[in-house]
């Protein structure tokens, strides 16, 4: 695992100790040596660092290890991790040079002033003269940062850094985090309105239930750019993906099964919201306190809003007792609620997706002996539900069309072409779901979103590919 | 002149017109051809893109000689400057690419989690492990862009990135363009504290005067990174710079002088507070109701400082009677104010800042009938004040020491390291500023910047080539 690897700075006394002690301690110790460079090399000694993969438990030891081995000077160990993210993972660049006083004059004063002109009489011009036309903010107050929870807005830029670098990396979007220090609904809200300007899109992160239902709502229909909450819908969009995939393995149709969503959170109201519109008829929302039933009364309106679909199942009971003959488990809660029984009560060629991360709902090994389809948060399992597959291509076609909003049809669309990329072919339990690294899935949820943008009214622009 | 060339895009009929015949109609009419693109070239017709230079007032006239040039169609007219402009002048670029699952696990899910958490126990870590260490904000609300006015957030994005170009070509320092949809101080002081996390500086723009002053104090109090409203000490500086030199050709004491400042807005109330920081003793500051009096008693809260600043004259007047006998004049204020007789009624070697732009408070051909030394804002003459002279080596000084703020000692220190810039053998009335082109301005202004923030106590981190 990446994420485990050390580099380590040594300094070696040529007259006592070899590369190859190194090495063989190193070994001993559970490590293993992934690449040297030579810093410094003198007749006497040298200095090297060495990239070391130390698992998950040996980093100690093989510090310890080379302390011991005479003829060796430690000066430095570094996780490879925090080397990555020195200084930051984003920079800003010119798109041209500035070299002499007629650049300067075409790019800022004077001559920038028939461009703020230009826009000025028509504001939609900064769409084709600012980087509005390319650009999203990554926006979060770091209240509910991955699993480690309310870490606050400096802890939270590095994940926010990141999901810039695979924006531009995968679909070429100019991505800018933005961490807000406030955590009130309505400074959030009327922060993102005043920085809006700029920005062609607004991807919400990790902002904690319920105030990021509110806030995404709000700023919907307040502003005129897509806002997307990827922890709500990036999640729903690509589990709605596998699922669809899963449903043709065990032959079964969405519109006949039977469907519980636990944990009603971010990510389980939206998919559910998506499940009744891509067809679901049995479903059951489940929380802490047991399901969500149809004519039941909430204080939380998104519970409320789940009690009025017809849809939603009568009959209350925890967790336990619902998933019994259920056709479909999707778990985004948190590890260890289920076991192999529960798994075994539900109705055959069972489909589980148990997301809680890093400890899934149920143990993958104990599931695995029950159902037909398993999938998974983790990257040591087949199935990964990942919403990298999401975003990129999603933001991508709303900026190409212009979109004003990214509306129900939009993310229906977006699960159908991620499933679409899996041919009936390659399509089996153990891959239900596209890899990230798939080139063909920013291009397909692209083409879904503009196609579906375009037919339901809220593209402002057709890409030359439409025409 | 670079922001009157257009692209004009040609079909030539091989059998009825040549490109000397093109060339011969665009020269007649005022044009200069800079350069030929050849798009398409087929045995009759050819089509290419030529860039010609319109002066001021050509350009309608070559284009309508093109139209009647037989035996050419014209396809297209484009304005080079919009064509710089087109979907914007910055991109964001990941540091590094993610090639693999391994690179993904690293920058972000699940091995950024213990990044997040390292800042999350120590928040001065963001310096070392975001985009912080180097990124800065250029912040405006779009009320006074150049001499545009209020043009609204949206026409303002094409200065503040124009802005953020100049930050990275000549600083290295990533600047990103925010462009606020509201005018309310408070709503103002409110969104830059919420967006502040991400940023280890906040340069602010084109804010219209008087709301400017309580904007950039107030965050300069409730935030610990450098606040830094360019109009006010941008211009500031470069425009100490330029008088420190001046007064060193007519063999003037700055003590001893008496400066006539008219315009007491954003950029003219920084440069009477830097002026009395510097040591001058005979100030008078002028607005439209004429000089701003020692004793006098104002609404605005600037201009009661000044009042009670006993270097500032106790002599009311309109400006015409206040610059009688003035060593300096220093305008930032509007154009055609003064005379030749006005000039003229100064004390014998004088110096004139006309900064207004584009026209001068004095017609520049008059003033230099009478002044020993002249200074405008335009680049076609000579001693242009800019403030891209200041801004670049500031915040990247800044960002360097970690500078809490920037104070008055800190303005004062880049100004005299811009003028010290031109050495004492270069210095002539042409020549009493650098060039911003000039590569010793940036390091001479990071140097006096990181210098004076250690001596004063702002600085949180002493940069390695300070050690």
């Amino acid at each position: 695992m990446a994420q485990t690897s050390i580099i380590v700075r040594l300094e070696l006394d040529h007259d006592t100790v070899s590369f190859g002690d190194v090495a063989a301690v190193v070994s001993k110790a559970g490590g293993d040596i992934t690449s040297i460079d030579v810093i410094r090399s003198g007749k006497e000694s040298s200095i090297r660092d060495i990239t070391v993969d130390a698992g998950e438990h040996s980093e100690a030891l093989i510090v310890e290890s080379l302390k011991n081995l005479i003829g060796i000077k430690l000066i430095n160990v570094s996780d490879r991790t925090f080397l990555v993210h020195l200084g930051g993972k984003i920079v800003i660049q010119p798109t041209l040079p500035i070299k002499n006083r007629e650049d300067l004059s075409q790019v800022y004063t004077p001559g920038v002033a028939k461009v703020c002109k230009a826009i000025h009489e028509n504001p939609s011009k900064a769409y084709s003269l600012t980087i509005k036309r390319n650009t999203v903010a990554v926006i979060s107050d770091g209240t509910a940062v991955l699993g480690l929870g309310d870490v606050g807005p400096y802890a939270a830029a590095p994940v926010m850094e990141g999901k810039a670098m695979l924006f531009k990396q995968l679909a070429g979007v100019d991505a800018f985090p933005l961490c807000l220090d406030t955590r009130d609904t309505e400074e959030i809200i009327r922060t993102i309105k005043a920085v809006s300007p700029i920005f062609g899109g607004i991807n919400l992160e990790d902002i904690s239930s319920p105030r990021c239902f509110e806030i995404e709502q709000r700023l919907t229909e307040e502003l005129d750019i897509p806002i997307f909450h990827d922890d709500q819908h990036g999640t729903a969009v690509v589990v709605i993906a596998g699922l669809l995939n899963a449903l043709k393995i065990v032959n079964k149709r969405i519109n006949h099964v039977r469907i519980v969503v636990n944990g009603i959170g971010a990510a389980g109201v939206s998919i559910c919201k998506i499940l009744l519109d891509a067809g679901v008829t049995r479903l059951v929302p489940v929380d802490k306190e047991g399901a969500i039933v149809y004519g039941g009364e909430y204080e939380q309106p998104m519970w409320q809003w789940l009690a009025e679909q017809p849809q939603v199942e009568r009959e209350s009971g925890s967790l336990k007792e619902v998933i019994r003959g259920a056709d479909v488990f999707i778990g985004v809660s948190r590890g260890g609620l289920l076991n192999g029984d529960d798994v075994q009560s539900m109705n055959e060629k069972s489909i589980v997706f148990a997301l809680a991360n890093p400890e899934p709902e149920v143990n993958p090994e104990e599931a695995l002996k029950h159902v037909a389809v398993l999938a998974t948060g983790r990257s040591d399992y087949p199935n990964q539900i990942n919403n990298v597959l999401v975003f990129p291509g999603l933001f991508r076609g709303a900026l190409d069309c212009r979109a004003k909003r990214i509306n129900e049809p939009m993310k229906l669309a977006a699960a159908r072409a991620i499933a679409s990329v899996v041919s009936d072919i390659e399509l089996n339990e153990q891959y239900i779901i596209p890899s990230i690294f798939n080139d063909k899935v920013v291009p397909a949820v692209r083409k879904a979103i503009v196609e579906t943008a375009i037919l339901t009214g809220v593209a402002r622009r057709i890409p030359p590919d439409f025409r």
